[in-house]
């Protein structure tokens, strides 16, 4: 992603509007609909979702975090929201900078369920809390 | 992604069923609804639509094409196939693997309409032609 | 509204279809989708809708009854199903009467969840209570 | 609407996020989804959709924009993206003011299409040319 | 079917509603999202759409005609208007008579388009002509 | 159904691509949006889907099976399944095969409710028992 890309989203200066806040709605919205994107998904009721962005010289972070009391976990509708999110963003900037790439979309934590708690590496998780949290 | 991940999906053995036939018809799926999922994406009629998939020893490849007739580009279209399908792959497998990572989505090639054509770099493209072709 | 169109409402004599029978349809239909089209709306599994027409002189009210036993309120659910039968009638009939105009759409009556019971005004449930109510 | 909501909308201060600019993404999906929800409209490919807002004392004022190069009019996919965003403002300020109305939707102009250039009063036109237009 | 089933239909007794009525906007619905439910189908843009119905001893026949202008043909859109029409016939009536068989789907006839006209038996044809027609 | 276009969907001949592989996600996707396609079916949480498919000479056999735990019944959702999966097989082969007829759609058995388990004649049970499971 160049710098001038990232510095139009910060400055809100990209001609097809807010960039974050567009690719947030987005991100919520993709992460309801889930289970009719991907065929073997269960459709449950997610609780909070909330989507985070972090925009760096070359790169902007994308973090999701659903919630539910289902009985299944909801780590595809995190990783539906990120993804949804991350071609929002290339969709509204992709007439100034074509080359973007999206990538290294992962789950990165998951807790409660029958398969107990998993983390990504630790290392990764110190850059994790550094972000800025802006709630929906 | 784990090799006996790989293995099991070109075996046809991951319990959930075949990963690449359902990943295929998720991509199919997804092309055409990219509208309703990207906000700024301008609804349209696209044609064809083919997702080829490559099994490396730890990794799939995944590559979408779609054509249109309309008078926008359908690269939002093919970038999304791309992301259900690979979505679809990791939700299939994930019980095993969980670590898996999505990455490195990007427009290959773009030809016709307004903006002129458009290629990545060349040496990415000699590895393209390598790759078994499945049409849908 | 002028006169003409409510009569030709009431009497199923409108070119595109018996009207408030469309109506009906399309508002259950849209309390059932509420959360795909509201973006920061829960999913919930509503209960039993019922959609209820008045037709006076030159208007038709539009009253939309939701329940559910979820854990949120359902008054978005309520809210889009008028909104959405009153968007049917005017499409029905507005070849015939294109000055027509929606309006009025509010909160009546919200009962049980955390929040307590909300009314409106009382000389309005005056009028409420006159509404012929049909079950669907 | 209480003049504090209003407030509350212009600073940037709901809770539930930016009002404004979520109410304009609902505003944007619904137009194209408007054939999905209400039973009798044609599908179409819609072009440019501009939502609007102007922010009076106790009132927020929602104008929507479509155009497209297809056979049949867009008045629909309109009047879905105001009901739509008007919706999505209710429901990002619903727990701070519950007695909101929505109101007085709509078809304000219409041009091109076999049925002519329509308008609704002059003095009402007027008004129209004092609002801030957001592109999106 | 029991013929009190299609007696209550025809009278308008059924508890649910009017069961005609309501198959007939799912079915001009379905009509319009083929494209959304069948993997490889394409989607387009349908012109017209009529579900006629007429009510026999025992059974409910169900017709669907669709017109395009489109590059393509709409058989399979007509198909998926009459399957989910009768899917919500089964559906209002299923409490009183669960035995109800759905049959005997199939095209009737094609017009237009590269493959040529397609019509299917003679004998048919004579039955199809003593249909009433209820245009929507 | 020829005989010619059976042989052809058991060699995963079929030009379109594997035909019982695209009906088995079209069915299940099918089972998890009926409430969207049938106007009066509740929105439901369907727990598995399993989609069986029989080749016979002259025919494709199909059987779908849903569990829930929700408080309503789902035979609406295998019915779905059921006809969806039947749609994708016709017009997967329909180019060779168009006289296809899409027949003898019904419930079959149904357990648990308030309604009690119903079950259809006992011979065609027999039949039933035959057929090979697939599971996804």
């Amino acid at each position: 992603m160049k710098p001038e890309t990232t510095t139009a989203i910060a400055n809100r200066e990209v001609k097809k509007g807010d960039v974050l806040s567009v690719a947030r709605v987005a991100g919520i919205q993709a992460a309801k609909r889930t289970s009719d994107m991907i065929p073997l998904c269960h459709p449950l009721l997610i609780g909070a979702v909330s989507i985070n962005f972090e925009l760096g010289d070359d790169f902007v972070e994308i973090e999701a975090q659903v919630d539910t009391v289902d009985r299944t976990g909801v780590e595809m509708e995190a990783l539906h929201a990120c993804s949804t999110a991350a071609l929002t963003v290339y969709d509204m900037c992709k007439s100034a900078d074509r080359a973007m790439v999206i990538g290294e979309l992962t789950l990165w934590e998951k807790t409660g369920g029958r398969s107990g708690t998993y983390r990504r590496f630790v290392e990764d998780e110190a850059v994790e809390t550094q972000q800025p949290v802006e709630e929906v």
